[in-house]
């Protein structure tokens, strides 16, 4: 399909322009913690764009209820839409788990989100049988990842651990205080001892604590985190699509919060890994 | 002045009807930790119904821009406002430090907050001289503490320390967690060194902390809470302002969440130490 050329919807909904080749890829993520996905489609996509949407002013979602977010996500998909997307990124675990089926209801264009990436890959092991699941509250409730294993693999041995307090952790950048390897302890203890071959990571703030992680964890633990295996996920899906971008583009990244603030963008380049650029105020229609 | 008679407006604003000494206080807070204060009413003032609005959706304020705190304390204001109230408490360290002059600019009711409150228990000691203040990050960085207890009296010496991991910790129920211990030690050990002999607790959270800080701070250290300190002041200016609800009557609490879920409920009990009563859905104008 050619590069440049405007197609009617087919896909994209009564009356919707469907995306072209060269229009941005959506990214939505509750703060700035999806631009660890970013990152690392950044890495394997360099020819795309990409518009980011955090809701800083209204993050965590991690801690609220399943109707909330899907609100929020709702929103938040919205604000992309707007600006002439080609596919949206779910950047959040917690909007994936609770937010994806509705989204995917509400919006014909390609919806991609962290869980079915996630799930691919710690599968892509044959012999993974005994898998543990760190997350928010939100996300461990949903049992998104739970069912979405269950469903692909029967004879799984699945453990969820809800384990809150690691974005404020990782937001304080205290990645190498003692406090934090003492609550990682808390929340993997009970995992080692059930005997766990596969840790998926499931928030996408978590990439960050991966040196960390691999202290604590018996060395035959597989790592699995959100933000590679999305991206992997994502050029699939955009082959597939053939929605890939130009191969001589030279990708941009423009990055819209609800709240801006310092350290907001001090944030933004740790889990980016460089400057994010000039970040952009977003006002959302229902905010 | 009578308590069942509507005054007009001589001090409550242009075409509005002044509140009545039967009609409730008013209290909002970013979630459910300004419970602690609304308890702290209650003991004091038993005869007062309260009407509590926690953001719930929205929380936490600590780490956002103050023209996101101060957008947020407004909507918060007018919920409360339209359903009558004779006064408002701004019960949130953060929204008082960076919205209390701005609504009592726009909103001629009584407005108070947090802040004269615990300035004037930590100086009623006529000894203080090192005063040390533990808070959100967006309390500590707006000076509100530090230029208050300054204008106050000469010569202090003040020290504010951001401690954002507090909150999550206490919503965690981490209380007597070892990692809790950490944290708090690294927070306080500078103060210490320092040589305060007054800690503020200057966020709503942390009276549920005050059993493990006083097992970390020397004895002569002495605590100043926002929750007790502030329900003196508000009696003080009800009495002065001739608002107080009739002696006879038995005060009720109506709390209002903009999300609700199952742990906001356990959470709300827990800083109110009761059941806090049937929870209903608050929708802002704004949101």
């Amino acid at each position: 399909m050619a590069d440049s050329c405007f197609r009617l919807a087919g896909n994209a909904g009564p009356g919707i322009i469907a995306p072209v080749n060269s229009a941005p890829l959506g990214f939505f993520d509750s703060g700035v913690g999806g631009l660890t996905v970013v990152r690392a489609v950044q890495e394997l996509l360099p020819t795309e764009d990409i518009l980011y949407l955090g809701d800083t002013a209204r993050l965590p979602y991690g801690s609220k209820s399943p109707e909330t977010i899907r609100q929020f996500a709702d929103e938040d998909a919205r604000f992309l839409i707007a600006r002439g997307v080609k596919a949206i990124v779910v950047a959040c675990n917690t909007a994936t788990a609770h937010a994806l089926p509705r989204l995917r209801e509400l919006y014909r264009l390609p919806v991609i989100g962290v869980i079915e990436a996630g799930v691919d890959a710690a599968l892509a092991n044959p012999n993974a049988a005994r898998i543990g699941i760190i997350a928010t509250r939100g996300t461990i409730r949903s049992h998104a990842y739970q069912h979405a294993l269950a469903l692909r693999r029967t004879g799984l041995i699945i453990h969820g651990q809800a384990a809150p307090l690691l974005v404020p952790l990782v937001e304080e950048n205290w990645i190498d205080h003692p406090a934090t390897a003492m609550v990682l302890r808390t929340y993997l203890d009970p995992l080692v001892e059930k005997g766990i071959d596969t840790l998926m990571l499931a928030c996408t703030h978590y990439p960050l604590l991966i040196p960390v992680l691999r202290d604590l964890l018996p060395a035959d633990v597989r790592l699995v985190d959100s933000a590679t295996t999305c991206a992997e996920h994502l050029q699939k899906e955009l082959v597939r699509l053939d929605l890939l971008a130009a191969p001589d583009h030279d990708g941009k990244l423009e990055v819209h919060l609800t709240d801006l603030s310092d350290e907001f963008e001090a944030l933004a380049r740790r889990f980016l890994k460089k400057a994010p650029g000039r970040i952009h105020r977003a006002v959302l229609g229902g905010a």
